[in-house]
C-alpha cells in the first residue's frame, strides 16, 4: 500500500480554463479521499479517468466556492449512478444545510448515507480514523472558517523474510512476527522477529493538505516531517502585501513552512489567475526548500517516488 | 440588432469531458441573456472569449443541476470583478433562497443589486418586457417544476432610404417616417413612409429556449414561427420509452415539435452521455424537420445568417 495522489485543480478564485479550481484526489488502500470539491471537479475526475465511486471520504477545508461548489453535482452524481455505500463528508458549518436545500428543490433523495461531520478549526483534532489512517484537522488563518487535514497511514507492520520461516509455524505467530513480537516455535525456541524473520516496516505515508491560509507558523508543529506537504501559493512574494490583505500565502512563504517543518516534500497550488507562467513560483519555492513541486491539474504522485 | 447565440454546454444530467452542462448565452443589442447555467458555465464563458459583464438577465428552466449549479460560481465572479450594474434573475420557486444561504456561510456580499422574480409554470405569461425585447414562458412538462422561455425582438422599425430625403427634414419627421408614418414636408406636400423614404423593417428575431421536457405539443401555439427554436433531444428516437419515464424528448420528436410549430430553424442539444456520435440525433431530426442544426459546445448563431 502507498498513498497515490491526483491533482484536479490548481486555480484559485477566479477561474481560468487551464486550472480548474481546488480538488486533491488521494487513494489509500483502493479507498478515495478527496480533499475540497471545486466546480466542476466532477468532470475532472473523468477527465483523468478516476473513479469517482471510490470516494469514500470528503474533506472540505472551507465555504468559499472555489473550494466546495461541485460538491453538490458530485453528490447527484453518484447518486444518480446508483451508489449504495456509505460516504463520509468532513466540513463547515453551513455546508450540511446547503446541500440539504439543494436536494430538497431538486427533489432529490440520496440512495445511500451520508454521514455528515462538521469541522472546527480553533484546535488541532483527531477528524477520524480507520483501519489504515488517521486524520487530524490543521487550523488555518482565512477570511472565513478553514482547517486544513493531516491524513497519516498506521504504522505498517514489519515484512516477512519469506522462506526463512520454519515449518508448522502458525499464522497467529506469523502475525505477532511482523508486530515486533518474538515467539515460541513448537520446540520452546525463541523465535525473534527484529533479528533474524522480519525487516523493518517501510516508512508510514503522510500527507497535509493546507488551503487557504495566510502565512501560518503556527501549523508547523502538527505538520512536522509529513512526507507531503500541499500549501497554497495564491502569490509571488512581490505580493506579500496582496497575500496577507487577502489571507493567502505566496511561494516564498510555502517554502519557509515546509523548511521549518522538515517536511519530506512541498507541492505548490491554488495560483492566482494573474499568473500565466508558473515558473517563478517553482523557483521561488525552491530558492527556500528544494525538494519543492509546481501543482498542475492532472499531476499524480505515488508516494512510493518521493525522495 | 440581431439575436447572436452561443451555445455553452450541450449535455444533460451525467457529466462527459466533451459536453458541459446546459447554457446558452444570447447577446441582443449589447446585453447578455443567459439561459440555464450548469456547473461550470463561467469557465465555457472565458473558453468561448464571451464577457460575463455583458449578462444582465438569467433565466433558469428547473432547478435540476445540470441547469443551475453554474450560478452561484457566477455571481461570485462577477461580484469578485466588481460589478456594480443590476442583475435580473427569473427562475423557480428555491432558488433565490439557495443562492441566499450559499453567500451567507461564504460571507459574500454582493456588491450589486440582483432582481430575483420567481416564475411559475402553469401557463404562458409574459415574463419581463425591455426597451428591445419581451420575454414569455412557456409551461414544460417534466420531472420537478420547469418552464422554458420565448425571447422576441420587438418590432423592428423601417429603414430610411438615404439620399432620397428631401433637405430641411427633421429628426423628428424621420422617427415619424420610420414608425411608418407619413408627414408633411415644410412645403405642405405629403411625404410617405411606405411608398418612398423607407423600406420594410427587417425580420424581429425570436428564439424559444425548451428544456427539459417530454414530448408536449401544448407548447407549439406558443412557440409558433419562432425563428430559432432551441429543443432538448436527450434520446433517440429507439429509447422513447426511457424518455417518456424521465421526461425527455427523442430527437424525431423535438422535429415533429418544429414541424408543427412551423419554426424558421430547429437547434438540437441536451445530448445523454451514452451516446458519443451524434450524427444520428441531427439525422434523425431532419428527417422530420430538414431545418435541423446539431448544438455543439462553443457552436454560434448570427440569427441573421438563419434561413
Amino acid at each position: 500500500m502507498s498513498f497515490h495522489l491526483t491533482i484536479l485543480g490548481t486555480g484559485s478564485a477566479n477561474p481560468v480554463v487551464t486550472r480548474n479550481a481546488t480538488s486533491h484526489f488521494l487513494m489509500v488502500e483502493q479507498e478515495g479521499y478527496l480533499f475540497d470539491c471545486g466546480e466542476a471537479t466532477q468532470t475532472q475526475l473523468i477527465r483523468y479517468k478516476l473513479k469517482a465511486t471510490r470516494i469514500k471520504y470528503i474533506f472540505i477545508t472551507h465555504l468559499h466556492g472555489d473550494h466546495f461548489f461541485g460538491l453538490i453535482g458530485l453528490l447527484s452524481t453518484l447518486n444518480m449512478h446508483h451508489r449504495l455505500d456509505d460516504l463520509f463528508i468532513y466540513g463547515p458549518k453551513g455546508l450540511s444545510e446547503i446541500l440539504t436545500l439543494q436536494m430538497k428543490y431538486s427533489d432529490t433523495r440520496l440512495n445511500f448515507k451520508v454521514h455528515f461531520q462538521e469541522t472546527r478549526s480553533e484546535e488541532s483534532y483527531l477528524l477520524m480514523e480507520n483501519e489504515f489512517v488517521k486524520v487530524t484537522t490543521i487550523p488555518l488563518v482565512h477570511r472565513v472558517s478553514c482547517c486544513g487535514f493531516l491524513i497519516e497511514e498506521k504504522e505498517k507492520p514489519r515484512r516477512i523474510i519469506k522462506g526463512l520461516l520454519p515449518p508448522h509455524i502458525s499464522i497467529e505467530q506469523i502475525k505477532c512476527l511482523k508486530e515486533g513480537n518474538d515467539v515460541l516455535d513448537e520446540n520452546g525456541e525463541i523465535l525473534y522477529s527484529s533479528d533474524f524473520y522480519t525487516t523493518k516496516a517501510p516508512e508510514s505515508d503522510s500527507y497535509a493538505f493546507c488551503t487557504d491560509t495566510a502565512y501560518h507558523p503556527d501549523i508547523i508543529p502538527i505538520i512536522k516531517g509529513v512526507k507531503l506537504l500541499y500549501h497554497e501559493t495564491t502569490f509571488l512574494h512581490e505580493l506579500e502585501e496582496r497575500a496577507k490583505e487577502t489571507c493567502h500565502s505566496t511561494a516564498f512563504q510555502a517554502g519557509l513552512i515546509a523548511k521549518e517543518a522538515q517536511v519530506g516534500n512541498l507541492l505548490i497550488g491554488h495560483f492566482s489567475s494573474r499568473y500565466k507562467d508558473l515558473t517563478p513560483f517553482i523557483n521561488e519555492a525552491k530558492e527556500v526548500f528544494p525538494k519543492s513541486i509546481l501543482g498542475e491539474d492532472g499531476l499524480t504522485i505515488d508516494f512510493r517516488d518521493l525522495l
